[in-house]
């Protein structure tokens, strides 16, 4: 029933380090009578010292010296929640080499120089903790290293950016266009001015890297994941896919196969209406994870704001607090990333079904040509929907979806199908995603 | 990136203990690359040692003799899988004083007994871990305990009994009769020959207990539980609950108020047919936790067989082989069962809406009596429900929903509503439980 007393350093005093400091120093209380751990601010770090913010430190305290919080030997813990892949990068070495354990939201910078940050914390004796790094408040990165230690990870369907799925949301539910349903994201504070990194699947990449390293213990490189964001995705599409029995989402999928193939994958994706991922709405996150052991288990919470990245951040340092993360930490087999290399599965080489929709001129012989080729690279057609009338140019949109077929033989027919006269514009092609459903036998 | 070896002695060699030496002799190689822990079976205790499993057991080590494991100092962790009150409790006070840390599933020696064995683990510098004892192989006590740590947790709202859950959603999606859905579950191995303490509501109150006591931090008695089980439920209800909008569940709910008061309940509600925990179907378990920082949690998955629960048992297992379990446990901080008590909202206090149903006679004046007496005890009627026609002896079923009101003021009107001459029998009453949907704003 001992207290242990632990001092702590924050860099970066943005929104979810304002989030930090709030609950170190409003629940601190409550941390120590129910964890045992008290957890002491003992030094903040900002470029900006001026600017108000929504907590009250300790007198002293806030600083835009690093060195204050580098060269403190009393400080045990640094939190870096300054982002990006540049200085913070400066900022976890140096706070790893002057003996201090490491606890971070910085999915970009683990995905990026995870293995070197990882190596200078081992040679250092300490860790990095970085539970906040992926889905937010969600506690999956625990739940992979402990809860579900004892499984084989076989596959993950992640939806773990939330601006992409509040967009995603609109346009599926307001029949919103993409510009609109993201100026409605930014002014509500669910995207950024710059949105670049989200909309284009990167941060969700970012992330899968990060979780699927720590499911199947293999260094992952951003390079391993496919990725393909939401440009180009248009309302029509989620219409028909919606009348079609789908909901259209950004998914992040791992998946290992039986002999030991791995595929990562970052796409907009069609998944059943009735699935568990297919209901998460807005802003949030779920991952749907299956184990060997376990079957499947869904987690679902709030991934971004300042409270829930907060709270992740903030039950990583209790862990550091306690030595569990460095003890975990320290246990924690990564195999190199030489070997995990080949065992990517290349796009070309995986298999999906698909969502296909062209703008056929409204004259005799369409399908036939259109099937035909389809025909010609074994693809088989598994749903068709035609609405009557026709579209701008003269044109109707046919949409058939396709049952399971090499993404190799899927680009074969794209290229060929622009070619028949009967067919305008390039076809739009979107990949279904049949999640496992988990069910009594 | 060191290998630590520790050695496991197991107590009970059914349905989890076959799971769990299954996990531990077919994964222990890729547990081992993984998280860096060799975990060896160095004893399996079962009265029954002829019986055939289907796990071959290195020779050897199967044995009738406890004391082959109790008196084995190599031995580091001993796992009891025996279950219930009595020999277990023996065993694991046996295990503890002999320097061994603690895994277990046993929710019911927890929930009477658990004071008394944390007491004699802290005694001898040992753990008991027991994330097997609540929803299987859903990691809900180690998110309780590290994921959200940092929160202070204001209500859960679980299904934590899967032979409750399969029954009801027989029920309601096959409109079955309880006595066959009870049946049915037998048959396919989703309820125990002598299924009482399931269908009492006692094996949710025990893991109610359990899980209350963690996310609290009080020691929490099975007698602070209020529990109320499916006896008398009928399909006609469930029924017209779902006309109305609602789906029964039987809840394990904990809820602390602002002003620090706990409610602990588990009884059949109807909620809400869009929340996420009425779509929990057959033998799953869920539970949604709300957290101060981090919002809503929904967790999901399968909350009892062979390879869910020895999951969780090999996931302890885990942590307690790195030491993590022991350092949590020492830390954990339990306030005194004598401070939660007084705490303890009593039922008669607690404010509910709820669903009434009684069978009146056909006749003029029905509804207005009824109503008056409803009124007479400040109960606010929000929805109702007649079928035209009539049923039984001539009367028909007349459903009211209540706005919020005490228990103690519905009470009193169920007990005076028999007494009208309108009214046929004994009025059934479910409560309402209104979960609250955490969204963007």
């Amino acid at each position: 029933m001992s207290e242990k007393r632990v001092r702590v350093g924050l860099v970066g005093f943005g929104t979810v380090g304002t989030g930090v400091a709030k609950l170190i120093c409003e629940e601190g209380d409550a941390i120590a009578a129910k964890m045992g751990v008290r957890l002491e601010l003992a030094c903040v770090v900002d470029v900006d010292t001026q600017k108000p913010r929504p907590v009250p430190l300790p007198e002293g305290i806030l600083t835009s010296d690093l060195n204050r919080l580098v060269d403190d030997r009393s400080i045990d813990v640094g939190i870096e929640l300054v982002g990006g892949t540049g200085i913070a990068r400066e900022i976890q070495l140096r706070m790893l080499r002057a003996g201090k354990d490491v606890v971070t939201a910085n999915k970009a910078l683990l995905a990026v120089h995870g293995g070197e940050l990882f190596r200078v914390a081992r040679e250092n004796g300490r860790c990095i903790a970085f539970e906040a790094s992926c889905a937010g408040g969600i506690p999956i990165i625990s739940a992979l290293r402990a809860g579900l230690a004892a499984n084989r990870i076989t596959a993950m369907y992640g939806i773990v950016n939330g601006t992409c799925n509040y967009i995603l949301s609109s346009m599926s539910s307001k029949d919103e266009a993409f510009a609109s349903a993201l100026a409605k994201a930014q002014k509500r504070g669910f995207a950024e001015a710059d949105p670049t990194l989200d909309i284009s699947g990167g941060d969700s990449a970012h992330k899968l890297a990060i979780l699927a390293s720590i499911a199947f213990g293999y260094e992952i490189a951003l390079e391993d994941v496919y990725v393909q964001g939401l440009d180009g995705i248009a309302r029509d599409d989620i219409r028909y896919g919606r009348e079609m029995g789908y909901r259209l989402k950004l998914l992040a999928i791992a998946q290992r196969n039986p002999e030991g193939r791995i595929s990562l994958r970052v796409h907009p994706s069609f998944i059943a209406a009735d699935s568990s991922l297919a209901r998460v709405d807005g802003s949030f996150n779920a991952i749907s994870v299956f184990g060997n052991a376990v079957g499947e288990i869904f987690y679902y919470g709030r991934g971004a704001g300042m409270m829930p990245t907060a709270s992740a951040v903030v039950a990583d340092l209790i862990e550091v607090a306690l030595g569990n993360s460095r003890t975990t930490f320290a246990h924690l087999q990564l195999r190199p990333r030489e070997e995990a290399g080949p065992l990517i599965e290349q796009i070309d080489d995986s298999v999906s079904r698909f969502y296909v929709r062209v703008m056929a001129k409204d004259k005799p012989g369409v399908v036939a040509r259109y099937s035909t080729i389809l025909a010609d690279h074994q693809i088989s057609i598994s749903g068709a929907l035609q609405h009557e009338g026709t579209g701008p140019s003269n044109t109707v949109p046919v949409v058939i979806t396709t049952h399971k077929t090499q993404e190799r033989n899927m680009a074969a027919a794209l290229a060929e199908l622009p070619r028949l006269d009967v067919i305008s514009g390039k076809p739009v092609c979107i990949r279904i995603v049949d999640i496992p459903q988990d069910k009594d036998t």
